[in-house]
């Protein structure tokens, strides 16, 4: 069997942040709901790799800048590799910093922000391949994440 | 339904290479064809991450040493994050450094090893939570890897 599989065995060599042989994507295809964003896919998504039962994607948020606010049935596994970030988990706006490992449950509204002035945030993030699409939250949502201060705060929408 | 779920959400802190949280625990049960690994599951394992379809495991290499060399159905996705490593895939041999991302397909051949004389080898590896059990070389599959220098040179059994 070994000789059917074995050529699709492959190194991504990352320069800058950036893997060569990786396509660059649009963060999303649309919206105003997030700041700065890119993406590529490292594994999972390119043609060839359907024996993995996920994806790991790697994402890039200038300074400022944040992802979109959005729970989903999926659960996220985050690790940060560049910069320092901000998350709101629900009710809360918790620090991570290089290598840290953020376990997101289903259900958890969430948001990543860029905080260093001068250093993207960079994270990998890793995902089911089968998975539901994000909800963005309503007015009601809104209003119950903040009544934490600190989340109102650090909120984008 | 964020209720049930959203408090399941948890950062696990890293510091010197190590999480906080979550238990060390030995590369194998038993072996002598692997030497100076230590692993973490980050995510996937716990309690509670059974939202998961996957597991991510941090794994350390002390200079000089190695994983086992094995296959099996299940793919593998590595990403480097401490050191350097040389890299045994079927017939090849190749080097990866930092951040670099390895494919590892169903089927192939394939052994870490940790080059740096200072430092460790440490990389995270993404598996399938179901998956299948590794396989090791027998006489004939070892003699046709070792039909390439570069490989018979690095190989540990």
């Amino acid at each position: 069997m070994s000789e059917d599989h074995a050529d699709r065995s492959r190194i991504l060599r990352e320069r800058d942040y950036r893997w060569e042989g990786a396509e660059d994507a649009a963060y999303k295809a649309e919206g105003t709901h997030f700041s700065g964003v890119r993406r590529q896919t490292l594994a999972g998504g390119p043609a060839g790799q359907e024996a993995l039962g996920f994806e790991t994607r790697y994402f890039q948020v200038e300074p400022g800048g944040y992802t979109s606010l959005e729970r989903h049935q999926h659960a996220h596994v985050v690790i940060i590799v560049r910069g320092h970030a901000e998350v709101i988990l629900d009710q809360r706006v918790a620090s991570a910093r290089p290598l840290d490992c953020l376990y997101i449950a289903p259900w958890t509204w969430h948001q990543l922000h860029a905080v260093d002035a001068d250093e993207p945030l960079g994270f990998l993030c890793s995902v089911d391949r089968d998975r539901d699409r994000p909800e963005r939250p309503d007015a009601d949502a809104l209003t119950r994440l903040c009544a934490d201060p600190a989340v109102a705060r650090r909120i984008r929408t």
